[in-house]
């Protein structure tokens, strides 16, 4: 089984960046212990600020990988080319969020790409990663 | 551990209403498995029809759960009143629907309940209920 | 053939409230000349002013009854719970109002059960009810 | 008793035009049935595409008629000119339509002549015209 | 001096519709006084309830007439092809109302065609035309 | 002189929900002091969660009482039913809150209700109950 | 007969300021003219570029007048106050523009207090003053 | 004890405009019988017709005084300076109008400033400032 | 190949109307060129200023025509009679337009009819004309 | 080298208002130091809370002065009478706020007199001023 | 004669994503067609994914080339940049869409760079860009 | 001191491009002529098209800068994950512009990022970016 994991714009600052919003813990630190729990998986990790460059990736995996794990940050509620490129491709994708985005600007409470995901997991930390994984397993 | 799940008006229909969106099978039956696979955990099952009554449960439980998953269907886009009783308890509750509510109309794409949940499952089918008690496992 | 007439909220204080809008004569006094005029029928007369009770005798007749006459009062404008309900059963629903809803406050102008029913009968008085069950004898 | 049934724009491609949601008879097949089947009354019947002259109709039999049963197709949603006629005149106008106009396009939603209407019948097919010759009838 | 008055939609039922908001007396009374008082004028009079028609008018003498006063009725709110006639035709346009239209509904306090015109005279009853024939004097 | 009280959703938490809001102390210790005071009236208090109950409770006694002092709560924003039953009873209503709703969000700066009632007090603690019940006595 | 004519804001620069829009002369020159062709006329001009003064103004002679004039410059488009005060005087008013307000920005093209006054003369430069005096003539 | 009561725009009126909205007495009246009633208090009265003059008042004695009570009439609804000066002054000031504003026109219904007020009594005709001098009292 | 042109509201305008947004020369000389330039096709060309007439020649030609061309003018963004006369009728349409619509006013920007047409091509001047036949030819 | 500082509405209570977002020091501390530090320039100060007194002013100066820097306070969101003043004068207008508007209030965002000012500087405190001085400097 | 052909995101995809809205063959395939058709025009070809390349390529070569045929895909609903660019070359840029827009979400429906192409060809299929390309030659 | 200084997109154009709203002089003869004004303070300049390049540079240069000058261009007014970028950096952000956005397109009068900027400096020309050095030195 193969999943991808994107991150988008500002995200490598997990850790640094408001962390009472995010947490202190970097993504990369949360990332080895994913691979750790679940070793039958082939995980891959992908970050960029340059939204040309997500929906390059989207392109590039996502006729072979088994699920997309997005947490497009900021793009999730500007970018139809995001969300085009999810229906474009054949991999089922799932939209992620550390924090939850209704307690925040109300700009961040509408979603592009949800539409066109399976499903969306908001609010939950660093665990809304994991328990997207965990359904990418049950669907197996 | 003792969790509730909670479920708001035409959910006692699953199975029946609209096999399309929902899938053929009773939230009953489920309900079974979810006990049996987690079977350390002190589960509680409620539906109701009525808006008052669905508040009456959660200030009800809501002093001594250690959790509460809640799928209030329709009153999830119109219930002030059920935002107010999650501010006033004290367990942590997680709002969970079985379609991706983003593909259907758009009054169902705004949820007054949840800026007041710490997150939120959208589309997973019946697995959005079995991954927010996931989450609240990993929270102990 | 069954057919179930169902009122909704304040529709029991006909005769009493605002006549100068709904007229002064009683439903239960409508509702007898009904039966005496239309004696195959049997009929069953609902009323309710709890929304989530009128969901579950939408829930319990919906599967039989030949038709369903529903005037969900202040609900018709506000309550997708019911909307949900009449897609999730299988008997034909037509919504009536007693008032030409056009005329009054611009709340009153939007149903969200509409599209969910086979017809709308607006403004005719209690000729509304009657109308409908006009239309549901002739489907046979 | 004289009723004049008025069609707008559109309605004299009954039969032809989208069949699946119009059906595929022609609104003459009908009107000559209606006539049949109410030979008491007197009928006529008008239909044209220019909403100036459906204008020029309303005020001609609009002063001496005992009903208009008038579906305006497109102009209902558009029309203040027809909605001032049908104040202007003294026969009372029922608004129908033979679609449910709640399930197409969100312009459709909306009457302007509703509120000058003495009430409104959507949705029940040509049989909305009938109910409301029974509806003129019952006021006599 | 050549001066056109144009009446819209319904402004035929003058004296017979609404005398509450129009008054009794008809247009054609009016318009015989007008030509009395101001013999010196060349005056011409038309009404139609058909848009097109009223194009055609503007199009017909808007190259040769000193001025148009226009009542477009109904039309004034909704008719952008009579708001662009007037930019397409020579001849200035005063738009007047008999009544106050910002006392009536909300859809009548907005003009298509005012931006078009030299100027806009509202509420003072027949004698609206009056002043537009005064101002058109005035510019001599 | 009979005066009714009506809290709406979630009142009965009232000493245990959001204390910075609404304060420490419970209703009915309040309401024992109010009985105390104005011991000459007839008091009787009635809390549901159930937005038809509280319809119901309305029509039971707004033929008969002289006045009806009611925080709908969350429900002051959302129910037309509420609303209707206000008009359709004879006893004068005075919609009351307990926390000035003006500093909270933004929907629940319009009460649906506030049009049926002969005034509004806003923000005065539990003071405002009293001083409904203080203008309740000015009337006679 | 007694006449006030009333500008607001800014018009006091007329002849100075945006010429293109407003013409050269200034106010007083115009003023003088119309004295002089309505010799008959007791007239009272006043400009005030404060909101209050000018309502102070429609209450000091809003008793006694046989009619007011008035320009209110920007405060058409924000003042409820200005809007109240004409309905709380006897003299009937009738709004006037130099301009054609419909032109310019949008937020002209909305009149607070035009829907109290008995009509609205606009866009016919400074004759739009002298045509509400004949206006006010014509009604003895 | 020294408490303020601050009339906006066109309350001077009182007595003599709309007297079927706000009554036939004069405010004069009215705060001879307050000042009788609570001879304790010390109390001042001011009102104006300029936004800024009222605006002035509060600075002047906001600073000292113990309360302040304020009906700002149509500032109500457009004046934030009015609103900033609740905020930048000492003294806690209640929100008054004589009529439920909301049964009158929509732009009557939102406050500006009411968020920026301890409370607001609404529509309970001149009462409304005597149960505020009430809430004052009652903080004592 | 049989085409037909249609024309709405104010093209029969073209060379006198507005120049500096729709050219000097009229449509009937470019239509003469056009037939001389495809000479195999079976051209025939319409105009008209009243809306309902368009919809009469939809329906005249619509069920034998290999194509329309239709530059609806002003009804492009009001008619919703025409844009249902489309879907009614059998041949393909293609909606242009000579001025680019998005550089004028907003109400411009927006066509009812588009949906129901298989392209749009707007902007380039009466070679908007020439391409849709180009488009029409490339079909066969 | 003339310049005119002007400060609109509760700005004279600067160091005493709201001290978290304006700071402690009075603006008449900070003119001294303004003055003191370009010595070169003819100074002049004026506050008001009174709009159209502001107003008057910009008339008064704005003819002589090489340029204006405003700071209309809560004016600046809602008075269409100081930007129409602005356009009316021939000295040129810089907006100043202290704060930085775009944290606060949603109302506070937009400035009705910005696009008639040849610049706006924002949220760097009294500096705010001092840099407007610097680009009046730059100009010569 | 040079030509760019422009295409925005997810155009890489052609003949992969959504082939029942976008057709089966490559962007590729028809380019060669189309430069084997055109063969005296020198033709290039660009695409990305990254909203700023566009910009670059359009800067690029937005000075020297004789006509630009631009699919921004996404973008053209949410770029603003790629609109600036479009004024600030020099080459006219004519904006297509291979489907029909106006039929997909409602925020497909605005372009924000059509204000600033000389012309639009929508819904043509890939014929859109080769009508494009004749209009270019028509011009010279 | 070390500044930076962001153009974003479309400011490389910067005399080539519309200079009647921005000028004939490019932004490298500017930031020359900065640089030798202010000889101590270290400066970079950084331009790019592509909105994650701008945020790719915040986040590298935003934990050791003394001040960021970020002119977004376009960007401004779309992109969240730019002002995302700047509340995650520790640098203190102004935001300036060249031209007054308020007298240009509506869309160019929000800017999301202003709120997490200290302040922001509008239309003073190419001194928007110097006033905001030296706002940068005042605060040393």
């Amino acid at each position: 089984m193969k999943l991808l994991i994107i991150n988008g714009p500002n995200l490598n600052l997990l850790g640094k960046r408001e962390p009472t919003i995010y947490g202190h813990s970097s993504f990369e630190d949360f990332f080895l212990q994913l691979k750790t729990k679940y070793s039958s998986i082939d995980f891959e990790y992908y970050q960029s600020n340059v939204e040309g460059e997500l929906i390059n990736k989207l392109h590039e995996v996502g006729f072979s990988y088994d699920g997309i794990i997005m947490n497009a940050g900021a793009y999730t509620h500007t970018s139809i080319g995001i969300a085009d490129a999810i229906v474009g491709i054949k991999s089922p994708v799932i939209e992620v969020h550390i924090s939850n985005i209704y307690t925040r600007e109300e700009y961040r409470h509408i979603s592009l790409m949800a539409k066109n995901c399976i499903g969306v997991i908001t609010g939950l930390g660093l665990n809304s990663y994991r328990l997207a994984v965990e359904h990418f397993l049950s669907l197996n």
